[in-house]
């Protein structure tokens, strides 16, 4: 199964991109310390748009820089791009071809901004049309579903937030996560043999809230592909802005709740949703009071910083996804109605 | 009824927040084209959310301002704020109270950065920690869900933008606006009858693309609060990139697709959903081959232009989740589990 192994892969994915990439990366980060940048400006669909989401806290939280998804119909149907001046265009798709992506970075290098590609294909539209190539060096993903290229697009963001901020700290850190990876893939056997209990599970709700916002819409948009489950994702700040209101006794709801700053308020969440509603939780997370609330507690390491959590946290939901997919007899690797290659304007 | 009453009252609010705030907002104008400002930097929850949404469109397709959604916690939980230099930065709060909201103007004030609140309060902490305020002049909202104070934030941000493009033919669609909402009112009794078809409806996706992307998530967000279904909001964009597969035969498929730019990439996806799946769909539209398609259609004015058509089309999705709410047995005022003034940090 080539979804199968490619979650299993990436442990070494992770290893050889960190040594292979590395002064790559560094040289773009000095490329861009060199311009007045105020902002990014980010266009991705899909997975890459969640790894859009990650960037969007990791680059405001450790580099200052504000973020701003890009809507590509502005730049295709509407043809009104805005102005541009200052930002760091920034373009993310695993095969480089979607031709919106591609017309925001155009329309980046027009004006005169920096722009650069995080791609799995350095040979791609999106790789032509930029100054700089992050090659995320995932290999071939055969799977429909995109796994391995989701956290190698999250390392090289994390990559780069960290050259921007020339941290040997956080360097070493990063040199942690293939570690951390393989011992949470030893979840493996404990999530196959859970899964069944999920196997009429139609639809549930998906919550994290900073850096793991991002883990919240990757682990739904999983599920979606695969499982064919209404995976709704949320920040537990806009869940209580009304989306609360939908949920019954024993509503499965899915969270990411790792150690850090933002724990405190998803824990509130997590134990309200226990105590008043009596939601059945699948918690992700290395803190045991909110593993305890859970029918399907998740560890991870417990020394994972919260910045690189995501690259961790989202292992234990890509096999989850994976064994709910077999659990209700669907097809893992050609999900029904979607292709590798979604060419969108 | 107060949610009904609110979802009636709209044309007025509209036509009287035109009529009061115009030179309000032309001063506000003037004082933004004096700064060098670059993009916008928008804190908002829910409702308050989708409006910002429509001003990720409007001010990029006529202003040529880029828009950056706030991600809140970065202020309140991680305290590492990004750089605003050149940024314009606006609240948009129903109640003004929410302190994630209102640290996000006071940051954006303390950098030296013009604030502005859009807000129902004007003596707010929101309102107080601007540098300017539009006062949205909704009047009480007494219903939990939001709907009247909707209409007149996105009519503020139409206005805004109107103002700093210094149109007049602009100003001039604006004022039909009232107009259009009234003959859309009509449709009361047909959605009132047919809301039974969907007694048992339990979730739906909800389709919109370019400006009325925002309607697809205040659509699904009222549809939530309200009638307890799980609904999903999708640019039809995103919605091929994975989630499409999760759809079979008869899936409940709503769709806001006036004539405009992206009106045919809309009406594609619309044609695959029917062709393909057989879903059943609720299309809000003025285009005669889209509406054809539906089990209900809600036809708008035909003249209504495609930068207004999220004031417009709001209003027929409002009263399905109104009457729908009404079939299904809940109540419409007081939701469970939500709060008018959810106070998040």
């Amino acid at each position: 199964m080539s979804l199968y192994s490619e979650i299993v892969e990436q442990p070494e994915r992770i290893k050889s991109l960190l040594a292979s990439q590395k002064k790559n990366v560094e040289q773009i980060a000095a490329e861009i310390q060199k311009r007045d940048v105020q902002y990014v400006f980010l266009a991705a669909r899909g997975t890459s748009d969640n790894a859009g989401r990650y960037a969007n806290y990791l680059l405001g939280a450790f580099n200052g820089l504000p973020l701003a998804l890009a809507t590509p119909s502005l730049f295709t149907y509407y043809k009104r791009p805005p102005k541009l001046k200052n930002a760091l265009v920034i373009g993310i798709s695993q095969s480089g071809q979607s031709p919106d992506i591609v017309s925001v970075l155009e329309e980046g290098r027009k004006q005169n901004c920096l722009t650069l590609a995080i791609t799995n294909e350095a040979k791609s539209p999106l790789a032509k049309a930029a100054d700089f190539l992050l090659d995320i060096q995932a290999g071939k993903e055969k799977a429909v579903a995109a796994t391995k290229t989701y956290t190698t697009e999250l390392m090289c963001i994390a990559m780069l937030s960290t050259a921007l901020s020339d941290n040997k700290a956080r360097w070493a850190e990063l040199a942690e996560i293939p570690r951390w990876m393989k011992s949470v893939l030893k979840h493996d056997s404990k999530i196959s043999q859970t899964a069944e209990r999920y196997r009429y599970m139609d639809q549930t709700v998906v919550l994290g809230r900073g850096f793991n916002y991002a883990t919240a819409f990757e682990w739904a948009l999983k599920l979606k592909e695969l499982a064919y489950v209404k995976a709704e994702p949320y920040s537990s700040a806009d869940f209580q802005h009304g989306p609360i209101a939908m949920l019954e006794s024993g509503f499965p709801v899915l969270a990411v709740a790792p150690k850090g700053k933002v724990f405190e308020s998803m824990y509130e969440m997590l134990k309200r949703l226990h105590k008043e509603i009596s939601a059945e939780l699948v918690v992700i997370s290395n803190d045991k009071k909110a593993l305890s609330l859970a029918s399907l507690p998740l560890t991870i390491p417990a020394e994972v910083p919260e910045w690189l959590s995501p690259l961790v946290c989202i292992l234990p939901a890509q096999m989850f996804a994976y064994h709910l997919t077999q659990a209700k007899g669907y097809n893992t690797e050609h999900p029904r109605s979607i292709r590798k290659v979604t060419e969108t304007k």
